[in-house]
């Protein structure tokens, strides 16, 4: 458990003592608003802790929905509406908005989102947070009810946003950065500004996941959420962990390979998802739904162990301090 | 229209083209959910802006969950749940969450309030926003529906937090602290930290009211705001005012009576309603619901103008900037 989650649970768990908030163990709350549940979730975006003051507006706006949409796709909901706030120093005011408005407009429309009101104020520091309205169809995802015997999925590569993101910030990883291709370097910090949560699977896997989030703070600090809830363990198989072509070179620039697989596991902001269905659920899934595409990464241990493998299926002793806000 | 309207008003009303939102021209949004409308409004705190570093973490907690009831208040809806989110630096943390826990602890009971869930991130400096949702029985207000010939009135006393602020935070204003009592200027900063929002009244006034909104920017800044979206003018009388005691003897202290009048009437966070009302209507709604106190500041005017009358009933010229937080 990070600091931020500790916190959570020993003082703000006490102010939730109703079903809406789902104990704060979720990725939203689900709100019962007279006929149809409401899925309920916020997420902020501090200058110097989320991104720096020169980032360009454009992609924050677009970053700053795409990953509270990601928070309703972990529970499975259709994204619906959003509150806005945004604080931002009194100097070109004007312009930064101007471009930050831009990014919302776009993202307004690829997600059929729309604004509901807000609040805008000036600061020092950038501040900007999003809450967001998701619509409940069939039901929704929870953390909490992982199951004995269950396979665990990834939707998608992981890893490509931390080495966009240190490849632009993080002078020690010029080792990469000099290596690679301009188009490439690209796409990985494509992945950082603009990652793609995936709402469709995860609608989809509504009824056959039994549990799913969406890897925020790293893969293992996400599962281990799921894992810790669920009172359950895990096995995870590296060479089963899908990375992108551009991460397979990456990986083999690495002398220390322990630290490459800490960076990819660990650092989080892959906005995919993961979850955990049994083979009988993945049998029916594949049968009704075949187009989506699952990375089955291990599977759930009946103890709270989680073992890591490597591919000659020795066990590995990996850092995952999990990254934490705190 | 100061900048902060004027940014909403430029940027954002074009991303908010849908009716929840109320075209932005009001406290909070009204969705529908399925059966059931809800009011949505959301506020920011932050430090330097709204507050000190140093201020008690119980009392912040306290007003930011206030400030937020008020805009319910406004809108004549009934608490229901927020959503928090909290920035607040990594030093001395635990300490001071604890404290902020027990302010929001004490205003969930006071009035009836679920926590749903939030997001906690450290950072440089403290940060809190509330997203808060508001049930509606019989409708709601608005700010856009003010009538001709309707006279305007205010919830309460005028005034005590300024004074409450100024007193506190600016050696200017000693000339009043040296002399007025210690439990007279405990009065006022609590009006300052501890505002009280008239839900009750506000909700009592629906149907009655044409127009209606809560005084956070100052009684004349948000009079403007009915004024403008509802194309009409006004004329207010400073006898007609209501003040404390307090403020009856702080009025006698000051040399220059305009500027007295300037800071009540401009400065804000007195979180009373000012509403628009016909003389018809308030007729009926004495009769039926007699232990409401309200007070009669002026009328509406049929064109743009706003004028102040001094006791005497000559035109008084106020600098009106209008609180803006740019």
């Amino acid at each position: 458990m990070n600091k931020e989650q500790f916190f959570i649970h020993k003082y703000f768990s006490k102010l939730s003592l109703n079903k809406q908030s789902l104990n704060l163990k979720n990725d939203a709350a689900e709100v019962d608003f007279g006929r149809n549940k409401i899925v309920i979730s916020t997420d902020m975006m501090i200058e110097k802790i989320h991104f720096f003051k020169n980032d360009p507006p454009e992609l924050l706006a677009r970053k700053l929905i795409r990953i509270n949409i990601s928070d309703l796709a972990a529970m499975g909901a259709k994204p619906y509406g959003y509150t806005l706030n945004l604080a931002i120093p009194h100097r070109n005011a004007s312009q930064w908005i101007k471009k930050f408005i831009s990014g919302l407009e776009k993202e307004q429309k690829n997600y059929g989102l729309k604004l509901f009101g807000g609040d805008l104020s000036k600061s020092e520091k950038i501040f900007m947070s999003i809450t967001i309205f998701g619509k409940v169809s069939k039901g929704i995802h929870l953390m909490t009810s992982a199951k004995k015997k269950s396979d665990i999925y990834v939707s998608g590569n992981i890893g490509d946003a931390v080495f966009g993101y240190l490849c632009e910030n993080d002078k020690k990883y010029n080792f990469i950065k000099n290596k690679i291709s301009i188009s490439s370097l690209k796409k990985l910090k494509q992945r950082y500004f603009l990652p793609k949560p995936n709402l469709e699977l995860s609608q989809a896997l509504v009824g056959y996941a039994d549990a799913c989030t969406d890897i925020s703070d790293g893969l293992i600090s996400d599962l281990k959420k799921i894992l810790h809830f669920s009172n359950l363990g895990a096995d995870i198989y590296l060479s089963k962990i899908p990375i992108s072509a551009t991460l397979q070179s990456i990986y083999k620039l690495f002398s220390d390979k322990k630290k490459f697989w800490e960076l990819v596991l660990n650092w989080g902001e892959d906005y995919e998802l993961v979850f955990s269905m049994s083979s009988k659920k993945k049998k029916v899934f594949e049968k009704n739904k075949t187009h989506h595409k699952l990375f089955k990464v291990g599977s759930i241990r009946n103890d709270r162990q989680i073992n890591i493998y490597e591919k000659d299926l020795t066990k590995i002793k990996l850092n995952f301090s999990g990254f934490s806000h705190f």
